[in-house]
């Protein structure tokens, strides 16, 4: 057994003076609230506050970037617990964690493996590594953790020092779990966000179906196009009241549009027919990017737009275990030509917020930091996904900075349903954000006493006050 | 008030070995005369060498770096003293230079903050730094300095050690100031560039207008293909003589093309005539690269390739303020298959010189280097506009070189109108060579001798010789 | 005369601590044994075992990197020995040589100029640096050692401690050279590997005469489909009983399909008819790649991708020297919705192994890291020809690892027919992957133990292992 350390020099660089700034600037900065504007969190924890089951459906089973590495290696996804569409798990629970931690060295040089390690140490107090012989060790350690109160959701919410923290839901969700988290008298701040994708995206599985769906919750026809306008107000203006500030937009690509209302009118009639074109979908998400960024100019709402995700890539795996199993591929993502619609017709409101994110770091340089450097309305979203990760962090700032500065930039987005690994992936982004600063004051760039105040807007101002929390 | 101090090692690397290393290259060209061999100073400047007026309006209007980040922030150009359209500027410049020192803040990590610190201290002699208390004494130091005979255009030029600057001229210019230079006696080189783009691209504002005026400046009748080729020839020989070196060409892609006579007098008809297509505009200005390419072979002037910028991306921007306000957002940019053309035709050329630049760092590495690495005509022009910055720079070389190796670079280009920021650009492109320079060295993959000598090409020698300046 | 010295911490990062952590394991791995899984050496040198000719014929002459790099800069191929074709070479070597010599500097900051300072110092001994003034003396000294029995191919072949090393070559070869290494009694391992671009790829120089030759080396009717895939099957099997434990695939895409066998028969008898439309050949490259991979499946031959090149760029240069001079440029190259058909037929393949390479490095962590952090059936080759170099392996690791992790690689190729700088080349990979896994060491992000182990796997066992070897 070999002794699990979490270095408190982590990830800040070797050469000592800088280590020195870096040290300094963390230190003010760790122990501030975490803000997670945008996520995947169940609120279902936080409604009933029910204890973790074990450390298999807690940390490996729902971990698409732990499913795909392992998957990859020709690990059957069986055998790690994961469930075949309507069939019970086969996989004993240990026997999936016992695979996972014989297999953990795949892990090395990962993000996934600086979460876990900080999981284990930190929230579990675990001593040793993790590896084949300490996997009944870890298994059982964290599985009695789990039934002790102070490992509940709401327990973890408090110890992990969170702020507020947002879900994302469709509006076809009635947020009762938000509802009762509110009706129990607990403080925590959890709030919901409007993914109106099963909705807006006339690809989206079942996608009539969720018409009528929405007809029925928001009162409104929408099936009509201004019924499904009127609809889209109501239930944006319900999630307003259940504390959201945002909305989120997963679309394919990050292309808009801006149609007349009668030719609107026309594509929602042929979008909500039996056969829909590729172009005419493509099409009408295009423009309903366009409605939402002038229903956000009305109610507030920050509007995010995540493009550029081939999802399911993997025909025969969509099948049999169906979504979020690591097989999205990112795709290139243009924005230039893509935005100019909604841009011509919204970019100059200052009152708008649209926060771009992109699987496709080509464009930081080329295209996200020139627009958002120019346009009000445009902020940037931090790394996503892939990108969510120290050298991914490292090149996020050092492409957009020059151009698009601190400011255009709105802090960290933990993004996951890992809600163990939330502290984790902030004191990452606040390592590396860190680093990067020390590194422009060690080159003279930037003064300490710059360096300081963008540590803490960073990791904590900029999130707050881009998504109004 | 905090001091403001431009630190004697700022941009170099913090490990102390290599800073050392880099101090010493950079010692060995600091004082290095500027060689600026593209620009857009105005030369009426040097003409008249009447005094600069003020600080707003010769620091911060005409700066689209500037705008553009005040802008992104909500700020409104008219505050700044922007003039909207056939408007006088109803911004006081007091009032704007103090808008812009409340919200300095906005460039830490960039450039603009760079050369704008230089400026203060080094040019200006300010020892604070800029900040809203600092505004009233900044505006004021600036704004009575400007009226001291050493702070006119040519005491500034010789101060700044210049050796020879370009301005870029469209041929529809009759280049007086550039005669009134000649005819002063003064000896500063200030020579044009020749850029038709005007008469070129048939989408540009009043192309047949352009095309009348050609033809009354060369005396040939540009509206027939012959005579138009002709013009060009005649219009290129008086920039020759006026000093000029090179061409310029700002086209939105690197496409070129490479029609027969037959061909090119037929397309040359459709787009001299009443109504051109997207597709004709293309290939006309595909097509003259060409013939410009061939031009430049009989006329020995080099030829620049600046594509890929998709201007005034903000319509009501440039409708209300128009050009260069910071709205041209770069695009992705192909060299490839879009050069084949040209190149199959003048690629060979020993004695032809064409400088590629780009707005798209992918094509560093994949294209543009693999080109230039090969033929003969081909030379790889400095980072340009987004990425003339310190990041961009070490992009630059380290995904240049291997390929293309450091002769097939020009050195450094400033490409500005903020005259004052001249010899900040030149010094910091001079310090991040040396930086990566010394990386080299320190890495044992050069050797001392080899990084001076490098470093003398690259801050002076390579300019002067790809120039023929 | 400059001394000519390969300073042992070549390449490890100048901080001082992560250079002691990098130069630690590279011993433990610097001399393992070489493993060159893929490459371009002449299997005729190990069967005849004559000796090399000379300096300018061995190292200048068949060298692309060093040819275009000349070229680029005005310099003539006739000049450097480079025969027309059909025409004898009109230079003198030693002029070649000489002019080689004064130019040498051109290769400043390249890796050819890192692999042949190991070439002329570790490979024979010279203890001076190439320049004008020491041309004779490398020229006389190298050809001199040429002729010793310890420089022929055999004695470099067991003195570079090559464990095996794979040759390529079309189906259309005899292996004839391969039997007589094996006939011979030597014990090197050297093996072929099956690259059937001549008759795969209709557009191929002489198809049809290549499908003619198929025929009659495989005994099957290689016109007809049925007749066709049965000569591969018989030609594969040769290959693999001369020990090819590889395919490889030089598409200019990676584009795949998967054709019903009635569309593959009917677009079969178009592509080998008298005309054949870019897109039928490109849909034939595309379906052969899911063919050679439902092969691989049965026969256990590990499959290689490479596509991406644009070759033969310069027509003039290609006529009049012919292939492989220095005129092949990267294009910009796909992965995601290309390779969709051949993964949906056999992504999910733990038994099939596909490795991929791109000369796009825009690619890396946007497509192949996520489908190889995915897919059982693929893994990434390593930074491939242009970024074969120290910057290159430094991008790869890093923007591949934390996406695919470490053991979805698979080791250093070398890729070259530069048989000398084979150890060069593999030090130079040793060297950057040990400097990377410093770096995360001495980042507390990897624990020592654990990097010792990914330094012997990056440099060995990976390849062993990908290639079955």
């Amino acid at each position: 057994m070999q002794p699990l350390i979490l270095h408190p020099d982590r990830l800040f660089p070797a050469d000592a003076q800088t280590r020195s700034i870096a040290r300094d600037l963390y230190r003010s900065v760790r122990d501030l609230p975490i803000i997670s504007p945008h996520g995947h969190t169940d609120p279902a924890w936080f409604a009933t506050n029910a204890p973790f089951t074990d450390a298999t459906s807690l940390l490996l089973v729902p971990d698409h970037y732990l499913l795909r590495m392992l998957y990859s290696q020709g690990i059957a996804l069986d055998d790690l617990g994961v469930r075949r569409k309507g069939q019970p798990s086969s996989a004993d629970p240990r026997a999936a964690w016992r695979l996972f931690a014989a297999n953990y060295h795949l892990f090395r040089g990962t993000p996934s493996r600086l979460w876990l390690d900080w999981v284990f140490a930190e929230a579990f107090g675990l001593e040793v590594r993790l590896e084949a012989g300490t996997a009944d060790l870890y298994f059982d350690s964290i599985n009695a953790k789990l039934q002790q109160d102070d490992f509940r959701p709401r327990a973890l919410f408090e110890r992990f020092n969170i702020e507020a923290i947002a879900t994302t839901e469709s509006p076809l969700d009635t947020l009762a779990h938000h509802q009762a988290i509110r009706d129990s008298g607990w403080t925590g701040r959890v709030i919901t966000a409007y993914r109106p994708d099963p909705v807006i995206d006339p690809e989206f599985e079942g996608f009539r179906d969720n018409l009528a769906r929405f007809s029925d919750l928001s009162g409104k026809d929408a099936f009509s196009y201004d019924g499904y306008l009127a609809a889209h107000r109501n239930r944006r203006a319900f999630f307003a009241r259940m504390g959201a500030t945002s909305t989120d937009h997963g679309h394919p690509t990050a292309q808009t549009a801006d149609l007349s209302l009668a030719d609107a009118r026309a594509l929602f009639a042929r979008v909500t027919g039996e056969h829909v074109s590729p172009a005419d979908a493509e099409l009408f998400r295009a423009h309903m990017l366009t409605v939402m960024a002038q229903m956000s100019i009305e109610d507030g709402l920050v509007m995010q737009i995540h493009p550029g995700s081939y999802r399911n890539h993997n025909p025969w795996l969509f099948e049999t275990f169906g979504r979020d199993k690591g097989a999205d591929i990112p795709m290139q993502t243009g924005y230039v030509e893509q935005l100019a619609p909604l841009l011509a017709r919204y970019g100059n409101e200052a009152g708008l917020t649209i926060i771009l994110f992109t699987l496709d770091e080509t464009s930081y340089s080329r295209e996200l930091a020139p627009l958002a450097g120019h346009y009000p309305a445009l902020r940037i979203g931090p790394p996503w996904w892939f990108h969510d990760s120290p050298e991914g962090m490292r090149r996020f700032r050092e492409q957009m900075t020059e151009t698009a500065g601190f400011y255009n930039t709105v802090g960290f987005n933990d993004d996951t349903r890992a809600f163990l690994s939330i502290p984790a992936r902030h004191d990452v982004a606040r390592r590396m954000d860190c680093a990067f600063l020390a590194r422009l004051v060690a080159e003279h760039r930037l003064e300490d006493s710059e360096a300081a105040e963008l540590a803490a807007d960073l990791a904590y101002n900029l999130a707050k006050k881009a998504y109004k929390l």
